[in-house]
C-alpha cells in the first residue's frame, strides 16, 4: 500500500514545485541579507502613515476575528469605484482570489488560457484545480489579446487570463483594446483581468468598470502601489451574482483583522497613493537611465518595476541575474523565452537604486567575463 | 444560456449558506454594538504584550510580503513541540488548513466522517470539495470515537474528523482514548485531529506527538489561548512527507507578515500563555457558577467556553439565546439536536462576566414568560 493511500489522483500527480522562492529563503541559502530588495515588486515607499498608525492601534485587538464579511472594507472599496458593495469580494491577495476563480469555473481536465511567461502563481492554481493550461506566446513583449481569444475559442476554454499592465514585462494595453477583447469573448468563458499594477498605469490603460458584465472579474490589490503586500489584501470587482459565488467557496475567516484595518486606512489616503505613484514613476525613470548607462534596453513600464533587455539569450540574462544577486541585490527575471533575455528590477528608494547602479556594471562585467 | 455558463457543476450545486454569521454582521443588523463579545471563543485577555509590541513594530514593514515558507515561525513551532521543521505546516487558521486537508484526500463523491453538531466550517470545506459528509451522533455530549471509526470503515471514508477538546460542547477524551482510536484507524484513512482548544485542556487530554504516523494530522492554532484570532495563524503537525503535500496546493503567500511576527512572539512568551490559561480556567469556574445560580447545568469544559444545558429543547434554548443577544451580549449555541438544548458562552473578562450575570436571569425570565 502507498504511504499516503488517501491522496486523490489529482494531488498525487501535482509537482512539488512552488511558484516562487522568496527572498528570505534566498537569504538563508546565501547566509547573508540583501542590501536592496528589488525583486518582489513591493512598494519600498511603504503604506500610508495613516495605515501604519491604524495597524499599530489595531495590534492589541488582534484577539478578535476580523469581520468575515469584510463589510467596512468592501463598502469603502465600492464607494471608491462607484459600485455597490455586492460588486466587491475581498480575499487573501489576488493570489487567493485567483485560486477561487479557478475553483468557480474549472473542473479537472478543462482548459484555461494564459500567455507563456505570464503570472506563474495563476498557472499554479490552475494545476491545483486540475485544469489544463494552454499558453500562447507574447507578441512584442505584450500579452497577445487576439491569440488569447483565438485559443479560448479553439480550446473551448473556461477561463481566459490577462494581466494589464503585465508582469513580468511591464507592458500594457489601452482600455480601448481591453474593452475590445471583452466584447469579443466567447459566450461561455470567464475572463480574469489581473489589474494588480493598474494604480501605477496611465489612466488610459484602465477600462471603465462595467459592473453589469457577468463574465468578467477584475482583480486589484493593496500589495503594490498601496504598499501593503505583507497584509495580504486583494479584491475582485464584478457583477453582483458572480461576486456572490465567492461566498460559496472562500475561507470566510481568511482575512486578518489588521489587514482589513490597514487597507481601509490606505484606501482613505489617496493623497499618499498619488505621492507614491509619483515616486514610483521617478524611480522607473532612474532605473531606465541606469539600464541605458550600462548598455541595457529598458522596456516601457506601467508598473512599479522596469524590465531590462540584456540583449542576448536567457542563459546570459541568468548570468547577469546571478551576478547581481551575488552582490546582495535581490532582483528577478522572466522565466520563459524570449522574455527571459531580460531582468526585472523593482523600483526602490533612491538609496536602493544607488546600490543597484553600483552593482549593475560589476555584474555585467562578471557575466561577460 | 445560463447567466454563468462557466460554473462547474460542483460549484453550481453548492448552497449559498455561510458557516457563521459574524458578530459584526449581527451588530449591523441590530444597529447597535454588543456590551460583551462572548460568542466567538476568542481570548478577551488578548495576545502577549510582547506579541502586541512585535506587531506594532512590524506595521511599518507591511509593504514586504511575508516569507512564503513561514520559516522562522515553523522553526519555532517545531522547537516548541520537539519535532522538525518539516513536520510543521502553517496556514490561514485551522480553517484554511482544514480546507487543504480536504483537498489532499477527498475527490468529489468521496466520504468524510464527522460528528453531527461538530465544527460547521469543516463541513463547509467538505462540501466545497464535493465530498459526501457522513455524520454520527454525539454520545453523552462527546464525539463518539467508536462510532466515527465504525462509520469510517462502513463507508470507506477518506477522512475522519475529531476535535479534542470538542467545540461546541467543551468535552474531551483522554490521550489514551485518542491514541486507541489512532491505533484502530482503517489503513487508508487520513485522520484529522482538531486540537484548537488543547492549550486550555488538562495535559492528560493531549496525546504525545507521534510524528512518524503518515495518516494523522493534528491542527493547532494561535486563535484561542494565544489570543491571536485576528491574525489568522494555524498550524498542522504531521509526518514530514504528509506535511510536504500542503506545499503542492496551498496559497504560498497567504500568511500576513504581521501574523507571522505576532505568532512568533506569542509562542516565545509561554509565561503569558500560562497566565492566560489560568485566567481562562477561573473564568470557566465563574461561568459555571453563574449558570448554576440560574438553574442551568454547566457542562465540564476543557476549552475557553462553557456550554450550559438549558434543560429543555432547542426551541427553548434558542429563545434564551435570542433574549441574551437582545440584551447586547453576543453568545452562540450548538446547531443540532440534542446539543442544541444548550447555549455556549466564551470566557470573558470579569467585567464581561458581570454583564452576563446581570443579563442571564432577565433573559431566562423573558424566555420562560
Amino acid at each position: 500500500m502507498p504511504t499516503y493511500p488517501f491522496l486523490t489522483d489529482l494531488v498525487r500527480a501535482l509537482p512539488a514545485t512552488v511558484p516562487f522562492v522568496g527572498p528570505e529563503a534566498l537569504q538563508r541559502m546565501r547566509g547573508r541579507p540583501f542590501r536592496a530588495r528589488l525583486g518582489a515588486n513591493e512598494s519600498v515607499f511603504g503604506p500610508s502613515p495613516k495605515s501604519i498608525a491604524a495597524m499599530e492601534a489595531a495590534a492589541a485587538s488582534a484577539f478578535m476575528y476580523g469581520d468575515p464579511e469584510n463589510f467596512e472594507l468592501r463598502a469603502a472599496i465600492a464607494k471608491h469605484h462607484g459600485v455597490s458593495i455586492e460588486n466587491v469580494a475581498v480575499g487573501e491577495g489576488i493570489d487567493g482570489l485567483l485560486g477561487l476563480a479557478v475553483k468557480v469555473a474549472v473542473a479537472p481536465g478543462e482548459v484555461v488560457v494564459t500567455s507563456d511567461g505570464a503570472y506563474p502563481t495563476f498557472n499554479y492554481h490552475v494545476a491545483v484545480g486540475g485544469g489544463r493550461l494552454v499558453k500562447v506566446p507574447f507578441r512584442d513583449d505584450k500579452e497577445d489579446l487576439g491569440a488569447v481569444l483565438d485559443a479560448g475559442r479553439a480550446e473551448n476554454a473556461k477561463i481566459l487570463y490577462v494581466s494589464n499592465p503585465n508582469n513580468p514585462m511591464g507592458s500594457w494595453w489601452s482600455a480601448f483594446e481591453i474593452e475590445g477583447m471583452i466584447s469579443a469573448l466567447p459566450p461561455t468563458v470567464l475572463f480574469c483581468l489581473d489589474e494588480a499594477y493598474c494604480d501605477t498605469a496611465p489612466p488610459a490603460a484602465v477600462p471603465d468598470i462595467d459592473i453589469s458584465n457577468p463574465r468578467v472579474l477584475r482583480f486589484r490589490t493593496f500589495s503594490k502601489a498601496y504598499g501593503l503586500a505583507g497584509a495580504r489584501v486583494g479584491y475582485a470587482l464584478g457583477e453582483a451574482g458572480l461576486i456572490s459565488i465567492f461566498d460559496k467557496i472562500r475561507n470566510h475567516y481568511g482575512m486578518s483583522r489588521s489587514g482589513q484595518i490597514g487597507a481601509l486606512a490606505a484606501l482613505a489616503d489617496q493623497d499618499y497613493l498619488a505621492e507614491t505613484v509619483g515616486r514610483i514613476a521617478a524611480g522607473r525613470d532612474r532605473l531606465a537611465q541606469i539600464a541605458r548607462e550600462n548598455g541595457l534596453a529598458p522596456l516601457p513600464s506601467a508598473t512599479n518595476f522596469v524590465t531590462m533587455d540584456c540583449g542576448r539569450d536567457g542563459t546570459y540574462a541568468t548570468r547577469v541575474l546571478d551576478e547581481i544577486i551575488a552582490r546582495d541585490v535581490f532582483v528577478r527575471m522572466p522565466g520563459v523565452a524570449p522574455l527571459n533575455r531580460c531582468i526585472r528590477v523593482t523600483v526602490g528608494t533612491p538609496d536602493d537604486l544607488d546600490v543597484f547602479a553600483e552593482v549593475l556594471p560589476e555584474a555585467l562585467r562578471a557575466a561577460q567575463g
